[in-house]
């Protein structure tokens, strides 16, 4: 896993993946007591950065590998993400979800064309389950973030990030990530190592999921003792990845944790300041840069806005929270 | 009013008005039938296009007119739009707004820093009482469309629309554009005149409130009968402009009408599949291209999706059309 691999993924999904905005707002600067700007990659094709990771994986695979198809498990960003782009590949594809997920990344999911087989995220054992499918059809499995093509894909959003925070003047930030298995944070890191040596990976979790930022502070992998009980599907993984975890260790800062309900406030003020969509796991990153200034560096601060894919009912409850 | 006027507001705005990006959504194209590319202008400054205008009126003024300040009427985008601008530029600003403006608006145009005075949209005559403030305080009015530094400042998104047109290889399509008095979409069309010949504007409207549609069907400004009652208060003016309306009737395609259910459930296509928060009167567009299909001429659709300043009860309605 390297540089070189990303600069490769960059490649390959140019003219694809969408190079997404860095936005900013008075509001929310004043909110958060410094500088923000936000890397949109809630829209990126499919709502999410998921896009880039499943793009690289498919497009990186051989011919015969790719007719032959691919399979993945997600919750619903990484599979949305790998069925656009195994259907632009022409690649047969198979999404494993939890039986939880939102309606509506279930519904997309099978919309891009994909097979959705569903799984109980408590008792079912994912990797499991897609391995035995894997191995029955010849298929191709593009895990969610433990797989270095995804990490390559991944790590295009932390070029652009390196090339917009410079053309704004700023060198020397911390850039928060929503966190889950650490492929973004991870692939972020290394783009930032070889391009923007002053920009500082953090990740971003739920309160209760919180293994990145365990796992750091510890030295060693940490795992989560839940699995279900968060807003913030998109980020709840068991613990980081063999491959994600030794790269964050090595060029990443603390990590930071937030309540639901602090992304949820996140959720309104991207509503209302920045115009974007953001789901919970899509905004503890901003979340963090509003409600945990003091654990924060420096004059401005970058902020990864991950996903946006949120059923109504959830959304609703987050402008609830400017009610109060 | 040329198209060198709309290249040096362009030159003004480098570095200050942010290039939006071009949206899409494989579930809007097929919804719409047709390729659909959105402008997505909520994105801009102050969340509409407004900004734009804004900011290339009070930049082209002299540094003693700046110091005197400037005041605009306006129902909250055109507001915010110069309020901004006029910050960034240290000149104070005076803003006329009616009192039925989304709370939004006027809390924002506030925050930015203006003073707002407030007047009935029925009963009061905004233009008398900009013009009498103006004269008063020797503060240099900018109107919100009839006024060729504002709508050289609009035309900059045409410019921007024609390069990423030709960038996804769309040169013929009509451009359909939110249109209150015109100052967007002549703008737009005279930088289509330039860069585009094959994209034609045309404007839309909310049903009641179509006097661009009916005065270009007349070939001479027609009024609309009433001033309220459309849920798509952006966009809700007397009639077209006299600076405006001669360059629609040269270049613009025919008018096209929605009716305000449609550019709700259009906002809330825009929720599910592109991320991004539209108003109502910056979400007609995007309804004309999903509900008034027949009336579109070819393969791909540009949608200009001006602004996304509402509130959070109005965008709940919106959502609510999704349950339907």
């Amino acid at each position: 896993m390297n540089i070189e691999m990303i600069r490769a993924a960059a490649e390959r999904l140019e003219g694809h993946a969408r190079f997404t905005p860095l936005l900013s707002s008075p509001f929310i600067d004043q909110l958060a007591g410094r500088r923000v700007l936000i890397k949109a990659e809630c829209l990126q094709h499919t709502g999410s950065f998921k896009y880039r990771g499943g793009y690289a994986a498919v497009s990186a695979l051989s011919q015969e590998a790719r007719a032959r198809g691919v399979i993945a498990f997600s919750s619903g960003n990484h599979a949305q993400g790998v069925a656009l782009a195994a259907a632009q590949h022409d690649a047969p594809a198979v999404i494993i979800m939890p039986t939880d997920a939102p309606r509506l990344k279930i519904e997309n999911t099978r919309a891009l064309g994909a097979e959705v087989v569903l799984y109980d995220r408590v008792t079912g054992d994912r990797d499991a389950i897609g391995t035995q499918m894997a191995q029955e059809r010849g298929l191709t499995l593009i895990k969610p973030f433990d797989e270095p093509q995804v990490i390559a894909g991944q790590g295009t959003t932390g070029l652009e990030i390196a090339q917009q925070a410079k053309a704004e003047g700023v060198t020397q930030a911390d850039v928060l990530v929503c966190c889950g298995g650490g492929g973004l944070t991870s692939g972020i890191a290394l783009a930032f190592e070889a391009d923007a040596p002053g920009l500082r990976a953090r990740p971003v979790e739920p309160k209760g999921f919180d293994d990145a930022a365990r796992s750091l502070a510890a030295g060693t992998i940490q795992s989560n003792e839940q699995m279900t009980g968060s807003i913030c599907d998109a980020i709840v993984t068991p613990r980081p990845g063999d491959l994600t975890f030794p790269i964050m260790q090595r060029l990443c800062g603390p990590g930071l944790v937030v309540t639901d309900h602090e992304a949820l406030r996140a959720m309104a003020q991207a509503f209302l300041r920045l115009k974007i969509i953001l789901e919970p796991g899509g905004a503890v990153a901003l979340a963090a840069a509003l409600c945990r200034r003091d654990q924060i560096e420096g004059d401005a601060v970058i902020v990864v806005a991950s996903g946006g894919n949120v059923d109504i009912g959830m959304y609703e409850q987050a402008l609830d929270t400017l009610r109060s």
